[in-house]
């Protein structure tokens, strides 16, 4: 089918982009990296995205720039990546967690040991050398031998060097439980959630409302620009963000849209 | 999986139809019914109903009205269904289809000899009697022999039975070129789509913008009702329905939700 798929649609296509990372998805599915409902999560991620114009909104920008700064401030911070993260945006998590400590932490919402592996197995083939060199370390595989209160134990299962002792943990399409819980654990938490009015997005410390493989090098830009601020800078940037108020214009953002769209396209 | 999210689900678990059908799509995934893009296609159906509040608007009750009223005066009304509609609602179609001619028939995106006899067996095994007894006839599998203009071959195969020569079709889910295509034949097509801004849902004579699984039950209803009435009656409602002013009205409701969500949740 993917094949069929890859000669019908041309590069041209305006919808190209959204297309190819539909088959990324379902080939993730048939590696192992993906359970079947993530499939599905990635299918509601795409209407949002269909309803924010597929663009980054400069509300989104915001955000993005408030967690550079927050990520360069962090003294531990960690990557948290499922299956669709993977799926997606392998080589933006990497290049990102160089850019940082090098840790990424796989922490899956339904927990099996051959995702685990599978998921382990994309990195190694791609990385390597940046694992052997310890560049990057990719944790809570074998390591997950410390429990999230208050959530249940698969789910709750974490890495003591990795998101059990982080500062800050960007977790990109999370669950909402486990967005609570880490907050509720005195840590900061930057999410990338196309839903803005999901548990997650109100949870989290700081939401980037949009698609993970746009958001994730604008994130990457903005914190190799921040390393030249100096400290002052970067805690202002922190502090002037509103989360709740950036969730807010990011609805109104999409609700005009939506009004907007209804006099072009019918 | 399955069997692990039904014990961690209770019925009282204010999501829990959504988490069941999702269960229904998974099912049908293994069952070979389904195409893995069929995952993903659900998943962006469940954004939408949820940004319409998972429950039957207003708005879309008339558009169920309106299709009611039309299947009645339909002269060889068709059912189209594929994966996803069989996965969700195999019963639903069924019930409909003994009030009208009997007539379904299958139509798949990704066409697959494999698919289609899944499909078929689904039928089979629940309604053999109804299929024994000619009160459902399961078309477009054996006689699929006629083409729709203007769609590749595989998309484009209908039985001359139902979708070739029926003057109202049903599609629950369709994709946008097939409706534009039956449309362009000449048939009055009735779509079932939650997406109000999709192709299918600007190109159908009735679009009814509401979940498969409550909008059939609800057209159930009304061909039951609407049996009684004269074909006078019934021709005003079908003229008095605006399939545009309907969308645009479930558009800037879903825009009204989002902006009083946004102050609600946040």
């Amino acid at each position: 089918m993917l094949s069929v798929m890859r000669m019908q649609i041309p590069k041209t296509h305006p919808r190209y982009e959204s297309l190819m990372k539909r088959e990324k998805i379902i080939e993730a599915l048939d590696k192992g990296i993906l359970a079947k409902a993530g499939l599905i999560a990635h299918g509601r991620g795409e209407t949002f995205d269909y309803l924010i114009g597929e663009k980054t909104a400069p509300i989104a920008l915001e955000a993005i720039k408030a967690a550079a700064a927050l990520l360069i401030l962090a003294e531990n911070p960690v990557i948290s990546v499922n299956g669709n993260t993977v799926a997606l945006a392998i080589d933006e998590v990497v290049e990102l967690a160089k850019e940082l400590n090098g840790k990424i932490e796989v922490n899956l919402f339904y927990r099996t040991k051959e995702r685990e592996l599978a998921i382990k197995r994309a990195f190694e083939e791609k990385f390597k050398d940046d694992i052997e060199t310890g560049k990057i370390k990719i944790l809570g595989i074998d390591d997950a031998n410390k429990q999230i209160p208050n959530l249940d134990s698969l789910r709750g299962k974490v890495s003591e060097e990795g998101i059990f002792t982080a500062d800050v943990v960007l977790v990109p399409l999370e669950d909402g439980d486990r967005a609570e819980a880490l907050v509720n654990m005195g840590k900061k938490v930057i999410a990338i959630d196309l839903n803005p009015l999901s548990r997650t997005a109100r949870k989290s410390t700081i939401t980037i409302v949009d698609e993970l493989t746009r958001a994730m090098p604008l994130l990457i830009k903005y914190v190799k620009e921040f390393k030249n601020k100096d400290r002052e800078e970067l805690l202002k940037i922190v502090e002037d963000f509103d989360n709740k108020k950036n969730l807010k214009d990011m609805i109104d953002y999409i609700a005009e849209r939506l009004k907007n769209l209804s006099l072009d396209e019918l």
